[in-house]
C-alpha cells in the first residue's frame, strides 16, 4: 500500500496542500535577516485574525505541547494554583504540565463515558483561588467542543487567568480570544492550520504579561520571543521550513476568509454527523447545556457487528485513514477529523469507504442513507 | 538579489541539498504509525554512529537550545550546581540556561578577547564540588574547538556529569561521546548534519539515567522520550518534515562515510585558514595547549582598510553569505561557515570572492595568493 497516497481523516496531522508542500522545501534562508523578519511578522498578523485578537502572538517551534507547556510554564510557579479542567487526555496533559510547575486543582468529568464539563464544579474550584485555569477548547479525544466563553466569564469572576488549549479549534471553529477573555490561547500547525506538524502559536494578553513567573523554561520564556518579535526575529533557531509552511498555509486562509473556513468546518462536521445518523451510528459525546458536538472531529461509537479492526483496517484498505478510541476508549469508538483543507471530495469519500466497510461487514443493510444524507449538507 | 541563489556561508544554518529539500516535501505521514517508527530507529542507529556512542539517543522538535535545556533540565535540580564552562555566547547559554533550574558556577574566559579555556581553572571549581559541568565542544562565536576529552577525564576524576555542546561539531568533526565520556550530548540539525533547522537530538549516558531530576520540562523530559522510542515514537507530535530531513541527511552521512566527512571539514577549515594567510587576515582565536581552531568555521579579524560592512556587503553582493560578530565582536570579526554538505566549489567560491572584496577596498594588492593557497589544500 501507498502511505503517500493514504487519505489522513485523522484528528491532525492532516493532509498538507501541495502548495504549502512546495512552500516548505524552499532553500534556506538566515533567520535573522530582513526576509524572515518580514515573512514572521505576516505570519503573526494573520495568526491574530484567526485568533481573533489583539494579544501578542509568536510562533514556537515545537509541537503543541510544547505550546501547552509555554502557557503554564510561564504563569505557575511554586506556590501557585491552576485549575485543570479535563474531560479528555489534553485536559490530562495540562493537569501534568502544571504539575511539573506549581499546584493543581483537577476538575474532572470521566472522559471514557464522554462526559461534558461541569460548570458548577469549575466555579467551586475557582472560588477556592487559583491563578489560572485551563481548558482544552476542542477535545478531541471525546468529540466535544468546551465551552470557553463560560470558562472565560467564570475566569474573569474569580480573578484567575484563562489559558486556552485551541490546538484543533483554532483556524477550523470560531474562538474569539477576546471576546472571550483568553489570555494565553495556543493552536498546533498541524490541524485546523493545515500546515505540517512541528509548530505552534501562543497568543499572550496583557494581563499574562503582568503575571509571568520570574524563572520559566528558557526554550519557552515569552518575554525573550516578546523581544525578539519587536525586531521580527524568534529567540532561538526557528524550524524556517515549517514557518515557510505556516506562512503558506496563513496565506490560503486569508484567501479562503477565517469566517468562510470556519462555516466549511461545521458543514463538514455536519455532513459526518448526519451520514452517522443515517447509518444508525451513534456519536459517542454526552452533550449538555454548554457542551457541544466538535466541528473538527466526530467520535463515534462503533456499532455493534464490527470491531476496531475491522471498521479501520477495512478503510485504511480503501486508503482513508481514521482514527480510533485512546486509551481505555480503543476498541470502543472511532474518530473522523475534518480539519484543514480537505475537499468535499475527502468528506464524501470517507463516508462512502465507512459505509462500505459496514455493509461488507453486514452492518449496514443496504448502500446509500450515509452518502445521501452527507450529500444533503454538502450540495 | 534573490536571495534563494544566496549561498550560506554561515555557521548554520547551512545549505540544504536538494535530495533532503525533496525528501522534507513527501507528504504527511501520521507519526504512530510502523513507517515513522521504522524511520525513527533508523535515524537513531545513525545518529549513535555519528555521536561514536552506544548511549540512547533521541530527536527533539525543537532546536539546538532546545536540546541543550533538555540536557541541564533533567539533570540540575535547585540544589545542584552546574559549573558552565563560557568562551563565547553558546557556553554563557549554558550559564542561562543553569540559572533557570539550579546553582550555576561559571568559569569564564573573555570571549570578546577569544581566550581559551583554563582547564585549572575548570578544575578548580569541580574540585569544590558540582553535579554537572557544560561545554560547548565548537564555539562558533569565536571559531574555537574547546578541550572536550580534557574536560571529560576532568569530570571523570571529580564525579561530574559531562554535558556537551556538539551542536556545530557533531557531524562535521571528531566527537567521540562514549571514549571522551559525555554524559548528555546534543547536536542541531541546521549544522555539520546538512538538515534544515528546527530539530535537534541529544545522547544519554546510563549514568545520567541514574541522576534525573524529578519534574523536568514536560516537553524535554528524557524518560519519556525514553519510553516512546522503545516502542519507536516520539512523547508527543513530531515535526514529521523535519524527520523526513533528518533522515535523507543521515543517509547523505552514511554514504559519504563519518570518517571521510570529517576528513572533509578538515580540509575545508585548513583551507580557509590557508588561504586568511595569504591574504594576511588574522584568526581570531588565542589558542593554548589544548585549544584548536574550529574544523567548521574560521573566526578572522576584519582587516585594516575595509569594514564590515564593506567586507560582507561585497561578498554578499557576489552571492555570498558570511557572518560577522556577536555582540561586542561585532564590526571586529567575521566568520565564514564551512559545514555540512557544501563542495570544493563553495569553498572555493567563497575564497574567491573574499579576495575579490578586499582588492577592490585595496586591503589585497594583487589576486592570487588566497585562492591560490586554498587550492593547494583542496586540490
Amino acid at each position: 500500500m501507498n502511505l503517500e497516497d493514504t487519505l489522513l481523516m485523522i484528528p491532525g496531522p492532516v493532509p498538507v496542500a501541495p502548495r504549502i508542500l512546495r512552500a516548505m522545501s524552499k532553500p534556506i534562508i538566515g533567520h535573522r535577516g530582513s526576509e524572515f523578519g518580514k515573512m514572521y511578522a505576516e505570519c503573526r498578523e494573520t495568526l491574530q485574525e484567526v485568533f481573533a485578537t489583539k494579544n501578542d502572538i509568536f510562533i514556537i517551534s515545537g509541537s503543541g505541547s510544547c505550546a501547552m507547556e509555554a502557557a503554564v510554564g510561564n504563569i505557575i510557579g511554586e506556590k501557585d494554583t491552576l485549575v485543570a479542567i479535563e474531560n479528555g487526555k489534553f485536559g490530562e496533559r495540562f493537569r501534568e504540565i502544571g504539575g511539573r510547575y506549581g499546584n493543581v486543582k483537577s476538575v474532572k468529568s470521566d472522559w471514557t463515558k464522554g462526559e461534558p464539563i461541569d460548570l458548577e464544579k469549575v466555579e467551586t474550584a475557582l472560588a477556592e483561588g487559583a491563578k489560572a485555569v485551563s481548558l482544552v477548547h476542542n477535545e478531541t479525544s471525546v468529540g466535544i467542543k468546551n465551552p470557553a466563553s463560560e470558562v472565560g466569564k467564570l475566569a474573569k469572576k474569580y480573578g484567575a487567568l484563562f489559558i486556552m488549549d485551541g490546538v484543533t479549534s483554532i483556524g477550523g471553529d470560531d474562538v474569539q480570544v477576546d471576546k472571550w477573555g483568553v489570555d494565553l490561547a495556543v493552536v498546533g500547525s498541524q490541524k485546523c492550520l493545515g500546515a505540517p506538524p512541528g509548530a505552534s502559536a501562543i497568543s499572550v494578553s496583557e494581563k499574562a504579561w503582568g503575571s509571568m513567573v520570574a524563572k520559566p523554561p528558557y526554550y519557552m520564556d515569552l518575554k525573550s520571543y516578546k523581544k525578539s518579535a519587536d525586531k521580527d526575529q524568534t529567540p532561538y533557531t526557528p524550524a524556517v521550513p515549517l514557518f515557510f509552511a505556516m506562512h503558506e498555509a496563513l496565506l490560503i486562509i486569508k484567501e479562503e476568509g477565517v469566517q468562510a473556513r470556519i462555516k466549511r468546518h461545521e458543514m463538514y462536521a455536519n455532513a459526518v454527523r448526519a451520514a452517522a445518523d443515517g447509518m444508525n451510528i451513534e456519536m459517542f459525546p454526552q452533550l449538555n447545556k454548554h457542551s457541544k458536538y466538535s466541528n473538527t472531529v466526530s467520535a463515534m461509537k462503533i456499532p455493534a457487528g464490527i470491531d476496531d479492526g475491522k471498521l479501520r483496517g477495512g478503510m485504511k484498505e480503501l486508503g482513508i485513514q481514521v482514527s480510533g478510541g485512546q486509551g481505555s476508549l480503543s476498541g470502543k469508538i472511532f474518530r473522523i477529523g475534518t480539519m484543514g483543507n480537505v475537499s468535499k471530495r475527502d468528506i464524501l469519500s470517507t463516508i462512502e469507504a465507512l459505509e462500505l466497510v459496514l455493509h461488507k461487514n453486514g452492518v449496514v443493510k443496504k448502500i446509500g442513507a450515509g452518502i445521501e444524507a452527507a450529500s444533503n449538507i454538502l450540495m
